[in-house]
């Protein structure tokens, strides 16, 4: 069956299987491992089910920030997870992660391959209500994994509650009740000590 | 902030954490390790977004396909993963599911019980187009697995090509574009050796 439309949709679900290779800072809850990225992004896709109501737009369209979920970090298979507080290392991502949506979403059919890349795009702009949301729920579930591991990524990388707010403060625009939760538990890992106060007082 | 709907919430999305754990037969086509329930489920979601128009109906409610391969193994959680050509331990894995559903969907909010229930119950009855299509996506990602491992969960436990063809047959039902791509897979399987022929000639 010579279908080249076909082939080209298998070489790509072929290729994404290297999502399950490309490994995060954040452990398993039961601290056996760390994460991968499909694993990420199934947790994040169920996480958009289950809290979308706490968007912060009344006109959320849920499958579309499922799906970008879902893609959101494939470029990670070419480039690599890059840890969200290591600031100087996040310049070069932009350019290298641009250069793997190319060549990840291109194994496609262009139909595909724009839809993919539509989608890629409209997560990393964060302007639309569904990117934002996307985006919040991309902060949430590693805050969730390092309060529910007793702060492990944080105190393994020496980070500080001011560096926490700082970075996650972007759930307040796509999700401001969860943003409210996400301040409780970042305030009760301090308490706990899963997360120094850090110098200033922000 | 006490507010027990999203804490609920909250306690069922860190609970299907586990999902990571639950181990299946296939491997990872890199064979390293076998692959998770997590990302199992994740890969599926990614074939529905980007097979559907293979799907059998012209009619098909895509969010709710994904929707389902997200949830459909989450009952694994305490059911465990059994193998699909081992029919005798499939006649207790009904029962074992049933509770496993009862327990984990129930960690929720009531009408979040109920949606996640009705998602399970649609996949696992097979009866609406979306549901043949995600059971056809659910047994074609083991397959092609399989295919680009040279058949190692088939040769691990003696399966012939009779009972692949018997099993993935259903494929058809969801997406006859697929079943044709499946045949041509394992026919290529059996002259590569990757598969055994089997006893009879079905």
């Amino acid at each position: 069956m010579p279908n080249e439309r076909l082939e080209k949709q298998i070489a790509f679900i072929l290729e994404i299987d290297k999502a399950k290779q490309v490994l995060r800072r954040t452990l398993l809850l039961d601290r056996s491992r760390p994460e991968n990225d499909a694993e990420h992004s199934w947790h994040l896709a169920m996480m958009a089910l289950l809290l979308a109501e706490y968007a912060a737009t009344e006109s959320l369209d849920l499958f579309r920030v499922v799906k970008m979920v879902l893609i959101h970090d494939l470029v990670e298979i070419d480039a690599g997870d890059i840890f969200i507080y290591d600031a100087a290392r996040r310049v070069e991502k932009e350019e290298r992660e641009r250069r793997a949506a190319e060549r990840i979403f291109g194994l496609l059919p262009e139909d595909l391959t724009e839809e993919m890349r539509s989608l890629w795009e409209e997560f990393e702009a964060r302007e639309t209500p569904g990117a934002r949301f996307a985006a919040a729920l991309d902060r949430l579930q590693p805050l969730l994994h390092n309060y529910h591991t007793q702060g492990h990524s944080w105190r393994q990388h020496g980070i500080t509650q001011d560096q926490v707010l700082a970075l996650n403060r972007r759930i307040s625009e796509g999700a401001p009740a969860l943003w409210e939760y996400a301040q409780g538990l970042i305030e009760d890992a301090v308490r706990k000590g899963y997360l120094d106060k850090g110098s200033a007082a922000s």
